[in-house]
């Protein structure tokens, strides 16, 4: 089993590499090779496992490397982020769209139609002025993207389903919910915050939320995220239903209830370190995003949402006493 | 006023020409230039016109030419049709996608944000394995489009959205229903064969029915759907409603009604000259299409769907009795 994970050395490639070279298997089939294509080299402790290859550089470059190359599996986590894109439209394009399009004719070259899964994001789901948002989104609900990194998000699902149609690969889109807490530093994503604002003030550092108290949030840890990431890679066709985009299974909580979650655990001093200051741009884009869904076809493949969010911070902490969490 | 029209010298792109330069304007300005950009040049009544302007090649170069230059409405119609799509992949994506790609770059270029009417299809419909569509097609129904025609019409849609919000056009997706009785000869379409069987034998020669009689379709005539395009590019943004594609009226009918009508009209021995040859690609595509519109949007424009069948095939008929079509 040869394994492909763009992005590879980012916070969610890394993470997914880590726990797929501790499973050893994907799919019931021993894991031979993890090769992680970034733009940076991976983490130390990736780069020493004599199963992974790393593969530096931008996307476009490494896909044209990789004409043809089979493997059995291909995670394509690789994007430019959402605050990126608003900035640099034509970066978006050639990031997201132009980049994913290449990886696919790269894959589709090799001719052995491999199980190719795109991680998209819940930032398809926006509310266009004339057609609001239900209450709840389920697997049905038209996405109107309101920024550009939804709308890129969204063309690419609409490939990777043609793709998969045609044969060209056994492609399956899962869209990530706003992971929460990430490590490391801020990485420009407009969801950014919802992680600062529980890692800093663990960390002894002021924090800054853009967003008012009741906004809401649909979120993730980082371990469900990459659990769902490899439950829909595993999953038979069937299993799947269809070539709509997956949701994978949301928490919803507020920012007040975050911060609630942060004292009682962090205690009031790392509380008192988050401090209010709307920004505006952040604000309209992350109030466009859908805070309810329903789970239930994420949980038929077995997957649910983290039980709440006190446990996500005790996870990061658990997580960070183990050791230092290698970035790039 | 300057207008651009791709697809400018194909049926419905020459309709359209012909409509405006009667109209001789367009959004309440006088009409004074039509520029047809098109891989074929323009019918002859058309080049005849002193407004009119022939931009012959491919639109890939053609965008290359206009970039930066200004104009008022940009109607883009041009497309390789389904089964071209479906029949080479690589094609439709450089038809649709890349093309529509070059258009809005070279219309954003220009700086002053036109009018652009895109023009989609019914086809982004279609029914996902797991996913059925609804029995009525509603504004908010999710596209699962089942062809790559389908998907490349979706995924530029979306582009036109985002080109829209960045404020780079004024964008507008209609998507069009089956256009019956398109003149001329079958274009390879897969829903070229709705209109053969009423064209063909009332020009008195054979005409082959690939799908069965109780097949439905949702269809217009050539002067509604041309009426529904102008109306689009005329209507303010309020009360289009959104950035969602609007589904332009469709009258509902199955092949035996239409053969009933062309019978009723034509004779019994136009009827006698269809002959049922079922062909499971055409029947598997046109069969994924979704036959029932819920019109109310495209009647909020003051748009109707076309009153029966008879009046499509008698419309037809007196326009031929007129003067020949041109076609190119």
């Amino acid at each position: 089993m040869k394994v492909l994970i763009t992005g590879g050395a980012g916070f969610l490639g890394a993470r997914l590499a880590r726990t797929l070279l501790k499973r050893e298997r994907l799919s019931g089939k021993p894991i031979d090779e993890v090769a992680l294509a970034d733009q940076f080299a991976p983490p130390r402790d990736l780069l020493a496992d004599p199963r992974v290859r790393a593969l530096t550089g931008a996307l476009m470059e490494q896909s044209a490397k990789l004409r043809g190359e089979i493997f059995d599996t291909v995670f394509h986590l690789a994007a430019a982020v959402s605050a990126e894109c608003e900035a640099d439209f034509d970066l978006g394009l050639r990031s997201n769209l132009d980049s994913t399009r290449a990886l696919l004719e790269a894959v589709r070259a090799a001719g052995n139609a491999p199980r190719f899964i795109f991680s998209s994001s819940a930032a398809v789901y926006g509310p266009d002025p004339a057609f609001p948002l239900p209450a709840v989104i389920r697997a049905d609900t038209l996405p109107t993207p309101q920024s550009s990194y939804g709308i890129q998000k969204f063309i690419c699902e609409q490939l990777v389903a043609d793709y998969t149609r045609k044969g060209f690969i056994d492609g399956r889109n899962v869209r990530l919910m706003t992971v929460v807490v990430r490590p490391g530093r801020p990485n420009g994503a407009a969801s950014g915050f919802f992680s600062g604002i529980v890692r800093e003030p663990l960390n002894g550092q002021e924090a800054i939320c853009p967003v008012a108290a009741e906004t809401r949030v649909a979120l993730a840890s980082p371990a469900r995220t990459v659990e769902g990431i490899i439950a829909v890679a595993e999953a038979s066709r069937q299993a799947l239903g269809g070539r709509v985009a997956l949701n994978l299974p949301a928490l919803t909580v507020t920012v007040q209830e975050m911060l609630d979650a942060l004292e009682a655990i962090g205690g009031a001093k790392a509380r008192a370190l988050v401090r209010f200051e709307p920004d505006p741009m952040i604000a309209r884009l992350v109030s466009g995003w859908p805070a309810v869904f329903d789970n239930s076809r994420a949980q038929a493949l077995g997957l649910e949402p983290d039980p709440d969010f006190h446990s996500i911070v005790r996870a990061f902490l658990a997580e960070r006493a183990a050791g230092p969490i290698l970035l790039h």
